[in-house]
């Protein structure tokens, strides 16, 4: 049995807590979180206790900590728990900056622990499902891959002013997918972006719609287009184009009810947003996490791959700033 | 918080067990079961107490009872939990017999408690999506019901040979949809029937494939079509014509990958039998129990439904059976 | 070159004489219609005359009729076209009356003529792919067809008086689909109906809705449904359950937009009625026409097809009629 | 009637020719290809006559010119219309050379004469109902384009060396689209390519699979990737993504037979390639263009959107040839 601390109590938070509730290994012990409301309320619900970050490092009997706090605390927290010798799950990013971010790594890799990086999508069924079958050679060499990533709305201004800007906030997600898809690594990328959403989001130094284009080192291509608003829900969706087909991940959605009527045949739109989305993403996540802490399963998305697409994220905000496209 | 005894530590008792354990008010005390070995399983996964059935109506401090036991045995669990007052959650059939079944619901009704049968069907997603905006209105009056019903493959022949036949055993669903879909009775039921499948099944007195037409008291139409053997999986669709369009159900698929190559474009299989098809289906009939029980809702699978649905079966039993249109 | 004579200028003898005029070996030389003006304007367009019954048959240059007029003249247009020994094509029903019809296929067989009658739907893209799959064992043995036929509004009542009922008139079709399919008989024919649609049908002694089913000799099961009104447009499909599968045939659409908004996912209604449902059937039908004609091919709609579907219709208006399951 | 000349007797002067049948206001008269065989064949199935290009100029009776001929013919029979007065339909490209091709442009306006550009996508029924619904403001303001366009097979190496380069050959239609969707011009191109599919085309100096993303003067964006080679057929789909919803275009397919077997379920690949696929668009163009002749219409694809279009195909072949961002 492991024992768990939870950093944040919000809605990722929260959604972890109830997996980690399901895994036979483990049992939530400590939640921290600056908003004591909030982590009375989620400790209550696994009777676990309130706890600040040194009752947590200082309590030997932790195994495990789930880092689920605002991005800023990220960093400090990895490195307190390398130092405590305590296996780590922590959302993504690992931090904005990137040196800082590999600080983190190289301390993770000297204290030899585990330390995962919350890239769910990894772990959705739909893409998983797409993943093996791609391995397994059904549509023979992999050659494009087409990323459609929309948010169905925009994050509050103040929320996008802290995020890093939307590489680093929106597309880390799908700069994973492009690692994981084409098991390749990036040589050039060129990134356009615009502010057509709401002008709110250019006033605050960002963008809201975006178009990457990525040439991988053995010449395979990669085009990924995003935006912080789809009228119609959450849109993920993406395809590869291999050398004897195509397999294409589509949209989830709540039913199968189809509706025709004079005017049109009508299916229900996309599950509205990642909590929906993702919901088993995040299910298989955790258990993947605990399997791992079990020694039965190998970590697959490990603080390099955080790393990297954190790589990713800084070339394209700066091939979208200078309007160049940028060497890796 | 209620407490609940399980008979049965089957297939369905176990599913049940589990999202018992999800409700906040209510928790399994007692699993009954004669296979000592399930019981002890089941109720050592919940904490729970293997007991015998009269350990269970002697125990005042039990609230309610699940019914998850031998279809043979469904009737005198009624009679005695109504007459211990408990309340009650069971599986179809009520009984194979109609006069039983009978003294089943006189009894639930004579001791005033909620005796829900486990329709599960009602509470799927997607069905129950379409019967909300069908009572919507969204396509104008019902006027037309195609339900396609075909399992993967066909249960063993002892196990056909208890279960009184397909249409009591497969299409009792199937009539409790047609009566929830149209919100009508049956006046007239014809029901055609073959032994295309299995030759053995023939030879143990019943049929593999069915097609059933209902023609109710207002003149509405219902087509029934029914195999024990869909060599694609779980066929699980209706079909509503209205007055001014059409709603259907289609199958639920656990993917949504498509893979596309020199041979054909290609999607999932639909989910391959009832315990995945009706996951959720199972949760939310579950969750609706323990609010009946709550006073929160008003139980919506009477066993009034559980006794109308047997009498279509039992009609359409007899219109195969001597080849003529039965009048209900 | 074969000289041609057509009966009937309306939509579908217009329709066939731009077929006609597509074919490599045939000319129109004769339009035969009481409506001066239509048979005008439809000769016009060809380089064809107007002509007389009497005209036609007396004319020995005349190789083949299409049979394109009404119902009523089908019969003893066919007797004529036998007696003088030209080809012929004939719209659906040979007659309203069996013996009558039983009359006309005896004089085609006894002039040794080909009478080929209008089941374009045999001919249409998707419906004879299935078949020609079905046929190469893509799901092993059929055991059951489900067909689902419905207009987008009813005719005027002054046609559905001289119709000869929803069974002949709509379901004619269909019963040949079922025989081309599963290459079987009926032996048992239900037929249940209603007027749902509009109660001036009622009154006028039809009904617009029926739910027939079939039992083939070798115990297959065949149901079909019908509406004389789908809101969304002409519903025609089919689905095939066989051994080891499924094939089913969908509706054909305009256009292939796809348009997601805050409501709904949406896409185009089927196309409007069978004009343009089956404009590729009609055109492929005619070229069959006159490719066994011209001895290349064995004509696949044959009179003995247009007397099997009637006694079809005839079952199913007695099975309706009279409330009980006909033998055949 | 409008009398008119062909040159080009191959596969798409063919399909002119046979549209241009069905038109009632023009007749084929001359054909005109080096190739005498073909001419001839051509000729003698329309009643039309082989003729020199010096035989078509100098008869005053000719109206129209269709050029359907090698590309490296385009820009001296246009001038040569031009001069004489003809009005043109002509296919795409006006020409390689830019310079070249607007000396054709301002040819064509002096001599005051229609020049229609075979973008025939624009007439294609999915294509023109999307960008119908569009203009509508069925999903508010556009803001970004995404194109896949992939072919089947790449065309033989000796064709590929005379093509002017992907670009021009085969992306010129998906600019012509982006211009046309978007109603807006490119501000920067940024073209990535691979030789992926067969190293013969790197070394004939073209490239195979291309990723090229557009910003307009106003700030949308446009992502379009190609490919010779889909394995699993013609590929050509484009989707809008508006502020209140998405407009997605898809393929086209030969039957509407679904099959579900234990394996997958599925359906028919995509029509083949661009004869197949674009049959009713070829028809559409033909119509509109002796519509606009007739003075009913008004051009829609002027010569103008063909000198638009290679001016991106330039901009994109720069882009990529110096791995650099072009600013139009």
């Amino acid at each position: 049995m492991i024992d768990v601390a939870l950093f944040g109590a919000g809605r990722i938070g929260t959604i972890h807590a109830g997996n980690l509730a399901r895994q036979g290994n483990a049992r939530l012990r400590y939640v921290v979180d600056p908003n004591v409301a909030g982590a009375q309320a989620l400790s209550a619900a696994h009777d676990a206790k309130v706890a600040t970050v040194e009752q947590v490092f200082g309590d030997a009997s932790i195994g495990a900590v789930l880092i689920c706090s605002y991005t800023d605390t990220h960093a400090d927290l990895i490195l307190a728990a390398a130092a405590a010798g305590k296996q780590i799950f922590c959302e993504k990013p690992v931090d904005l900056a990137i040196a800082r971010a590999r600080s983190c790594a190289d301390a993770v890799a000297r204290a030899g622990i585990t330390c995962m990086i919350g890239f769910q999508r990894r772990f959705d069924p739909t893409f998983a499902a797409l993943k093996a079958r791609l391995v397994a050679g059904e549509i023979g060499t992999p050659e494009m891959l087409v990323v459609t990533s929309r948010d169905p709305g925009a994050p509050p201004i103040p929320y996008l002013k802290s995020s890093g800007g939307i590489f680093k906030d929106m597309l880390i997600h799908d700069f994973d997918i492009f690692r994981w898809i084409l098991e390749d690594e990036a040589e050039l990328v060129h990134a356009n972006a615009s502010c057509l959403v709401d002008s709110a989001i250019g006033d605050a130094g960002d963008v809201d719609s975006t178009a990457v284009t990525i040439r991988t080192k053995t010449g395979r291509l990669c085009q990924i287009n995003t935006s912080r608003r789809a009228a119609y829900g959450y849109d993920q969706r993406f395809e590869v184009l291999g050398s004897s087909g195509m397999l294409q991940a589509g949209n989830h959605i709540p039913t199968e009810v189809i509706a025709s009527t004079n005017k049109a045949v009508t299916r229900d739109l996309p599950l509205h947003f990642f909590l929906e989305r993702y919901k088993a993403a995040y299910a298989n996540e955790m258990a993947h996490f605990f399997a791992v802490l079990a020694g039965k399963e190998k970590v697959r998305t490990t603080i390099d791959d955080g790393l990297k697409a954190l790589e990713l994220a800084e070339a394209a905000t700066t091939s979208w700033r200078e309007g160049r496209i940028v060497k890796m």
